[in-house]
């Protein structure tokens, strides 16, 4: 089973190879799959438009990434678009905050229930890194539990990678299993009185395996428990945030943190990260530095004000839901049609499709490189992204384009489904 | 002696007391002296062009702090705007990194005499913790020599704030003193074949203390010895970078490192981080994960391209410091005037004016706040940031400005120069 495009990305090669001279690796972080699967994907983007985008030798993609996720209303939003511009011609950079970091404060406190103030930062590490700060300042404690395998950044404390690290980067950061409150609570008894915090996506997305949402009752475990032993419960809503509800993703899984980072969606492509928190909070926050190049930017927070208003206003959380459930129930019964057994897990928002019995992910990545060979760009080792403009015609696209990926694999395997 | 400005921040204010109630402390970070001097300083800020900006009452001011750093050519300069918002047309956040990637590494690369590679960021601080993992990756070694009150970044391992961090953080990180090649033999010796990296900014430049240049032969002894111990030199020229020379600003002082870090200047106010190093270091440099959100956005890359092409094509780095040495030369020449003895320290692209005998820095503090009530934002406790944008004519009303400011401060002192 070859894992060859049978699309030309001639001018991704070219360009791929001038890079490989002059950056480590050509393309790093974010786990390109054309740097993991060579020939299988374009390296490299031109130019993108509501839910489309065409790379570097002009094929066009449905695109299923949104920029890994920050395109919640679509590339090119003219609302969020015209905001930014008119606060850029203004002003870029400014020696102080522009009145639109005000208003985003007050936004985003109103916007999430739990909060009494905001801060802003630019990256998701930013955010995540400075809440574990704030966490053990409050607390005067060091430890802070994570889930096995989830993604908080690429700070020490938290990078996926293994290379540069010293053991003192994680001392104190200890694992237990996603949806396993038991596991949990074996860490709490391990370390009495010495939990800063815990923090947890809304829902599980290691990546080259299936989503996990939350089991019942689990973060509301998570959260009694907090609440007892004096932890503090922070919610990494990076990735998540606003695409599952308008005031933060623990609001669709029914449960309150403690502190909440956003980053993402947020400002619709626009750099912009912020930190949220609980009244008893805001002394511990207020201590913690926090600063950093072009940090008081207005134009992120003026596209942010703009796209947090039209994500309410046109209830972009439904559409996304909508759109997302008619994708995933199609995508499963095309590979049916086929004698492939699909798993759609995660939420509709964020989803991903695998083969049941492909643990190599063979399966899994000849699909998707069928796919996005005929105009789907869909990721083989990593959640999907559906966006507001994403349309019912996107999906029926998306679904033609399935089956005739799905065909191709099944003519390659032979007419029975392999085991 | 009153530390009330005479000019009137009243919608200043109202944002502030408005963002009290929704940001921990108001305003955080960078060290605002609006913030530390209420009633001194604007809170927040406007619009900008070229070397000027307008605060939210509509005050003028020419601009001395250029965003921190960010704005080399002046706010809003055609080109790099030009540049910036014709790539954002086409696409702001993309699955992939644009052409504009390729093309600004391959120049950066050859800007930096001994770079073989680059990667890029958003932010400071993600260039200067990549920057250490990957001399521990290289060197297999924790340790991580700095100068005592340096600035790299608000990561744990340096922020100059003190709350939320836990032993660890710093355990392998150890001072010496700028310009005290004895006292970093002594560290040396201390931790024989332990220390990974030594990391420098090219010049020293504490908040709230005169800046101090690199003595002879200090850089060139640390290089000796980065080479006798195979210990990488990192050069944090996130500040200064593309400032004092195009290539660098060890080209400035005469020496090399192993690895730089620049952002600031690097793309006119476009939120961009870089890092480049020797050949050597490239696996190393490929094996530490990096990435992050809207990581591979073109359009700060596009600026960068436009902002380095016009750095270098009007030798913007003579204008700054041909400016800067005029403002300078000038500001002791009115000090002295009015009796005062003035230091000028640093650079003249990145300098500070600071009085003999003021160790309250409230005779600094009184003078910037009457020069910044008259149109002249100085700042009273950072470095300042003279951009190409700055002119003979803002000089020369800028040395008016200071002349009245002198003159109010030798007022309220009474007609001898007091000790």
């Amino acid at each position: 089973m070859s894992l060859q495009s049978p699309r030309s990305f001639r001018k991704s090669h070219e360009l791929f190879e001038r890079a490989a001279k002059v950056v480590p690796g050509g393309i790093y972080g974010h786990t390109s799959p054309a740097v993991m699967i060579p020939g299988a994907f374009p390296y490299y983007g031109q130019r993108a438009s509501g839910s489309r985008y065409w790379d570097v030798d002009g094929n066009e993609y449905i695109d299923y990434m949104c920029g890994y996720g920050p395109m919640v209303l679509g590339h090119g939003h003219p609302v969020v678009e015209e905001a930014a511009l008119r606060q850029q011609r203004d002003a870029l950079c400014l020696n102080h905050p522009g009145a639109a970091m005000v208003e985003l404060a007050e936004t985003l406190v109103e916007t999430v229930d739990f909060a009494d103030w905001a801060v802003l930062g630019k990256n998701g590490s930013d955010m995540t890194t400075w809440a574990i700060q704030v966490a053990r300042e409050f607390t005067h404690r060091k430890k802070i539990l994570k889930a096995a395998g989830a993604y908080h950044g690429i700070d020490p404390w938290c990078t996926p990678g293994h290379a540069g690290l010293i053991e003192e980067d994680r001392a104190h950061i200890h694992d237990f299993n996603w949806n396993d409150l038991e596991s949990f609570e074996a860490r709490l008894k391990e370390f009495p009185g010495q939990i800063a915090a815990v923090i947890l996506t809304p829902f599980h997305h290691p990546t080259f395996k299936p989503s996990v949402m939350p089991a019942e009752g689990f973060m509301k475990g998570i959260e009694a428990a907090c609440q007892r032993e004096g932890i503090v419960f922070i919610l990494d809503d990076i990735r998540a945030g606003f695409r599952l509800h308008h005031g933060g993703s623990h609001r669709y899984f029914g449960f309150e943190p403690d502190l909440i980072c956003f980053c993402k969606a947020i400002a619709n492509g626009h750099p912009l990260s912020a930190a949220l928190g609980r009244k008893e909070l805001r002394i511990a926050a207020s201590k913690v530095f926090l600063t950093g190049s072009y940090w008081q930017s207005p134009p992120p927070m003026a596209a942010s004000l703009a796209c947090l208003k039209v994500l309410r206003e046109e209830n972009a959380v439904e559409t996304i839901r909508r759109v997302g459930t008619a994708l995933m129930t199609g995508l499963v019964a095309a590979g049916a049609k086929h004698g492939y057994e699909m798993i759609s897990s995660g939420p509709p928002a964020l989803p991903l499709l695998t083969f049941a019995n492909d643990a190599s992910l063979r399966r899994q990545q000849r699909f998707c490189i069928e796919a996005t060979a005929r105009g789907a760009f869909l990721h083989p080792h990593h959640n999907w992204f559906v966006s507001a403009a994403h349309t019912d015609a996107d999906v029926a696209e998306t679904l033609r384009i399935a089956d005739e990926a799905f065909a191709v694999l099944r003519e390659s395997e032979g007419a029975k489904p392999a085991a």
